[in-house]
């Protein structure tokens, strides 16, 4: 069962790869991943407002619908480069993923504290690259960024 | 801009139209629906586990996509025909839409005072045809519903 540091990083680089593709593609870049207990890749997701004008997917709602039917997510680790919004943390908590790796939140505080209050682990990496790749799009672009938060 | 109950209830007909054709192609009859204040119908959509197998797609999160990308959610009524859960009343609220129309809160409480408090505003109809069709499904596939919801 991965928990060490390092476990997390590298699960934190797929989520980064995801966000990468997405500025790429010109989209907001915000990756996620989610992983079973022992590493295993389960689905993998970005945010796809720019790309496919919906709205509905946030990184970690993409990356949970990559990984499609599951009767449990008590085995599940769910990884974002940024810390989840409401919608994300609601996510995790209805389908019970245990534990959310959490690559900055100093970009978007998220909902952490919230997160912690129901009973899920948060492990906050505080990602340089991570709060690099968003602060330049958010600069860039604040419109769309204020939009993808509903602010 | 609608208050009323005749309102209301010819919005939640959309929604029901939504989980009859739900139930129709084999899936979890939830349906739901976005319109803004003054009656103008947003977006519309129903639960797509099973027949996308899409276990992002909840009723709501569905209505939602479908009705694209917005600035403002202010001005908007989300209507479903079961009380949203969690991952459904967090998008609601991160999004700041300040209405939620309910069918029925019987089948599954919801998050209804969880809005309350997060300050949407809940009309909770409860309705006798949105209570039916969603019953008789979790009596004839407990393991789908309860794949739905989590449990």
């Amino acid at each position: 069962m991965p928990s060490s540091l390092l476990d997390h990083q590298s699960m934190l680089a797929i989520a980064i790869e995801e966000a990468e593709q997405g500025l790429a593609e010109g989209g907001v870049p915000i990756g996620a991943a989610l992983f079973d207990v022992t590493g295993r890749l389960l689905g993998r997701g970005r945010n796809r407002r720019v790309q496919d004008g919906d709205p509905s997917m946030h990184a970690e709602t993409c990356a949970f619908r990559a990984a499609g039917r599951r009767r449990s997510y008590r085995d599940t680790i769910m990884v974002s480069t940024l810390a989840p919004c409401l919608y994300c943390s609601g996510l995790v908590c209805q389908f019970g993923i245990p534990t959310v790796v959490v690559g900055e939140a100093r970009n978007y505080p998220g909902e952490l504290d919230w997160l912690r209050s129901r009973g899920v682990r948060v492990v906050l990496l505080d990602s340089d690259e991570c709060h690099a790749l968003l602060s330049q799009f958010i600069s860039a672009h604040p419109e769309i960024w204020n939009e993808d938060i509903g602010d």
